[in-house]
């Protein structure tokens, strides 16, 4: 598995897909340069008349309704719907689902319209979507699952996708295989947008790899591991943040050969 | 006054409050990244259909018209009259407020429909929504008001909310007591969002406390006062932002007890 | 010339012009922040209501549609015309254009309706826009024009502007003068937004110079040498990012004696 994941950063590095974003206002830079961090190129576009054409170039296209109205939401349809056509991976960050009714419904329809290929969300997030519990206020998980392996896996059979909660551990379920990552660092919590960050990773990892659990759990490894080399410089968020950037794009085959830990349950 | 500001500083931390901001593009993630670091959840929402629901989580509601359309001052005031009826503190940042008519008029809009709690802006902004002088050319003041303390202190009356005026010396006024920090640093005129960030910090303040003067007072104190230790820090405008991010989430009570000039008028 | 350049950065931190933008969502912050670290102020405004009104008080606008809807173009125009009028010099940054439809038709509308004094792109852009070739992939150049001082200055002919590529290499031409800048660092690719920053420092030296071709050289030769300087600091993308605005801010004249590289072809 180790082996793997290190082959498929390295085709990131090598093929440097285009990663679509139609994602909120507040992490758009941070998307953008952990992009490139890993060798991908960033693109935001959310005009109507021409996210079909942009998703026609890309390699995967992300949603993100973390600033959402519904112009946004029609936009993701629009380029969510090409991307089916094209056989382009469709990721789904649904930030703040459960906390207002409007993301709930607006997430659901994008589950319901759209073939995704991925969701990654926090616990109270996948919660919500899978209907099995959770709380969030604003966009944090603030009552977290019991079972989030179980909840991943419901959602993933629900709409036939791979579903990832992060969090302390990461789950991730297509429904019938389930795999544990236990990268990370606990810096990742005090920063804004290291959620959409690990999305948009897992996008750029699946614009390369047909098997997405493979593609969200090499992808987890690679962002943990940079987090927690990243944390080891860190004396603050600021510090932290600064050092997340450097850390992902300095990321080796040694490094995730020493500190990957993955369990398959 | 020193131990309370310590005290309130603390029930941030407890209480972790949902600041709701309908902000400007520009800094949306460095006041979402302030809110972490002091302690509190942020999340950004400005879709009409959810800010009501939104703001009915909050802890206080942040309205910084700084990159308004008319759309966002409509969401601006559906949150506002959601938060009066809830009876959770409404923080105005008038960004540019004296600058174009359609910002001091959306402002004074705010103002006479809402019940602000607090507004907090530089000088010309201030002076501009006083009627009272000072000149703001894009969002800078540019020509500071001859008296600061009475411009917050009429604001204050003529609106019946806490007025803050913030700049070398910050003014904080609910027309009848007046307080004066001293604390800040010269970098914090560098980079932007410095005073966008001090409004969310004042309202995070504000949602864990009743009298807004305190609140306001707590929060540019601190605030002052990791800009300070920030400063120590930075050898230009990029390692100052970093470090003020640091400096307000690593905040002790010892370094507030040292640090705070407050001086009550 | 070298002179020239230093006493036009010398002015800019004098003069302090206000740099109108009406641009992206990715980089308003980064944007913003180099304004201010290369002496200027920022100002972002894009209501159809208000863009007139802000241009009036501004040495110079800057147009990015870098994130563009119909609307966002419309403000363009609105804002573009008034600027003409006043003789307020326009700078547009062709975000994207060759990658779209939306994109290239928005740009050479801009083109067609409003008097540009500078063009600063990529490659690809500027290639699409001269319809001379290149490739452009998502907003980054994939294939170069094969002679970019020919297609710089074929633009700037059918439009009576100065165009600028930048790249490895930076050429501005105004259709008879073609002048290269060496300086830059290839740090400068690994993180989002350094073209855009690039326009915006053209577009404050435009501010305070009536020769374009004067203040986009000294624009790319200040902000080249700071990129060298923050690449000696820089361990990854993160940290030099964070350098990139120290180093703006504290260039010096001698910074600029020691580094500038600039040739009359």
């Amino acid at each position: 598995m180790v082996e793997k994941i290190i082959a498929l950063w390295s085709r990131v590095r090598e093929q440097r897909p285009l990663v679509h974003h139609i994602t909120n206002m507040v992490v758009m830079n941070d998307t953008a340069n952990i992009t490139l961090a890993l060798g991908g190129l960033p693109v935001m576009a959310h005009a109507k008349e021409e996210v079909a054409e942009m998703v026609g170039a890309a390699g995967v296209l992300i949603l993100n309704p973390g600033t959402l109205t519904p112009y946004w939401i029609d936009s993701m349809l629009i380029a969510g719907k090409r991307a089916n056509e094209l056989g382009i991976p469709v990721v789904l960050d649904p930030v703040g689902a459960g906390a207002t009714q409007l993301r709930t419904e607006s997430c659901l329809r994008l589950l319901n319209e759209l073939k995704i290929t991925v969701v990654r969300g926090n616990s109270g997030e996948v919660g919500a979507l899978a209907g099995m519990g959770g709380v969030v206020k604003g966009v944090e998980s603030v009552v977290e699952v019991d079972n989030p392996a179980d909840v991943a896996g419901a959602l993933a059979r629900q709409y036939k996708l791979t579903a990832v909660i992060t969090g302390k551990r990461d789950f991730i379920s297509d429904g019938e295989r389930t795999i544990c990552v236990d990268n990370g660092d606990p810096w990742l919590k005090t920063i804004t947008g290291t959620g959409c960050m690990s999305t948009t990773v897992v996008g750029a990892c699946a614009a390369v790899e047909r098997d997405p659990v493979l593609a969200a759990t090499s992808a987890l490894v690679g962002y943990g591991i940079a987090a927690e080399l990243a944390g080891v410089r860190a004396s603050g968020p600021g510090t932290f943040k600064v050092a997340l950037f450097d850390e992902v794009y300095n990321l080796t085959a040694e490094k995730i050969r020493d500190k990957a830990r993955v369990v398959v349950l």
